[in-house]
């Protein structure tokens, strides 16, 4: 099922020589652009193809609900339109990431700038979830982003939340992380709250822009360096699939009632089937029932 | 003047066939390692070279101590011993960075996990300072690291922070900077909480060390990649002088009543000759003097 301005999606799909009857699309004329508030998809962003989209996903029209639009506005509606799991204080944006070794997920990425270390602990669990689930990953080891490896270490928030997953036996928790160690993929699970979480992902994405970019001014730096690329593209071009993040899909909204993955803004055909796929396994995985199963448990502990 | 186990110092002088005749030692035989707590820096640890070092300063015996020691205890020391200039909150760590244009100061870089508004303000106009007098950058750029640009971003302690950053006559506030532009170096000075800075700083090393690491392994992969390096040598050379952050010295504690630098840990002769001229130019500037006069005005009016 497709989302927004049936118009224009008909003519997207005549340009690129598609045929997608098969598929249905639900109008939504609505423009949601950066500058609108993301609170504005309650109200005016209704109509929508994101409000549309999370109001069919919501009422049962749909098992899963794939966007890159404005990330602010897919938090707020797929919290308050979609709704929480019961149980689930507040929904967090994982982001999968590329490592020197394995690719690993790092949670909360930013939905939630302030968190609670039950927060923190609910985020631990939902990660090593999705990561054992989707990812296919045994037992992921799940750290808790930190500046130090001492349990003493950071704010009171990260003392007290390394003392709680240190005792929950529902993940294998293998300590604090510093940042020096997160690109070499020493945890599957990096735990953080959305406002250190999203430094790490922008640090990650601004350094590696950065020095790619220094990389290349050297190969293009004169006839010699230029002739010299040719003898290294083939491990340059292995390298920059390692790194290829739309390999993974998009950042999935987890501890919300049905799957909703955030793709990045420049995502391109490739990144968006992606996305689609980890959506379909993200379903079939049963993650949702299975979150809401377990937390359900707990409470009658 | 040197501190440190006078016994060591003359054999490595020796070694080295260094005629140090001229300079004075104060002999310490305690012992400081990295397991010793920070806080033993005050008892324990008052004999060793970071205690003696730090007592000779404060009790008028030099400028400036530069240490390549325990952190944590050169950040307890420094206030405790060398104590804060009045009106100080707390002093910060600054680490010297470089970036793709020019070098940046961040601070807090890790004394202070947790921090009030008024703390980030102070460490904005001591960054601001330290680039202007120490770094000869005029009217430096001083930007407030936080997860958007917009001045409603953050957590609270953030959005009171913009709010006296902008009103802040002292500094040339030129508002939020977002993670991923702080390695293109689009601020002078970079401002952050302890546990935040802590963060950018270690996640800039991390995944610089991870991608140098997989450049390595694409030119040693084959006879072919090997000989292309030859191409790319020089070119390579200048990146690597570009992001060696040992030429621009170690972490000045700012805000301690006298010069404090702390070296990294892994400082070869060339970071330690910078770091002490770093230190002569820290003193050389006046930095504590005008800082003293600053909050004094202040308080005044």
């Amino acid at each position: 099922m497709l989302t927004g301005s049936e118009k224009e999606i008909k003519k997207a799909a005549d340009k690129a020589g598609l045929d997608i009857s098969s598929l249905e699309i639900k109008n939504a004329d609505g423009i949601f652009d950066m500058e609108t508030a993301p609170t504005e998809i309650m109200k005016s962003g209704r109509g929508t193809s994101l409000g549309v989209g999370l109001d069919a996903l919501a009422s049962g029209e749909g098992d899963a609900f794939v966007s890159a639009g404005s990330t602010g506005a897919v938090l707020v509606g797929g919290t308050l339109i979609v709704k929480r799991i019961k149980g689930i204080k507040r929904p967090a944006l994982a982001a999968v990431m590329p490592s020197s070794d394995k690719p690993f997920i790092l949670l909360d990425s930013g939905a939630n700038a302030e968190c609670t270390e039950k927060m923190l602990t609910q985020f631990a669990y939902l990660g090593s979830l999705y990561m054992e689930k989707i990812m296919d990953v045994p037992s992921p080891r799940v750290a808790l982003a930190n500046i130090g490896v001492e349990r003493t270490k950071g704010t009171p928030l990260y003392v007290e939340t390394y003392e709680l997953l240190e005792n929950d036996e529902k993940i294998n928790f293998v300590g604090n992380i510093e940042a020096r160690d997160i690109p070499f993929g020493r945890a599957d699970v990096v735990v953080a709250d959305g406002f250190t979480g999203n430094m790490i992902i922008k640090m990650y994405e601004g350094v590696a822009k950065s020095l790619t970019n220094e990389i290349k001014s050297v190969f293009m730096k004169n006839a010699l360096s230029k002739l010299s690329y040719l003898g290294v593209k083939s491990g340059m071009d292995e390298f920059k699939e390692k790194m290829n993040y739309k390999k993974y899909g998009g950042a999935p909204l987890v501890g919300t009632r049905k799957c909703i993955i955030k793709a990045h803004g420049s995502s391109d055909a490739y990144a968006f089937k992606n996305a689609i796929g980890q959506a379909v396994k993200y379903v079939e995985s049963g993650f949702t029932d299975i979150v809401a199963k377990s937390l359900r448990e707990s409470k009658e502990e």
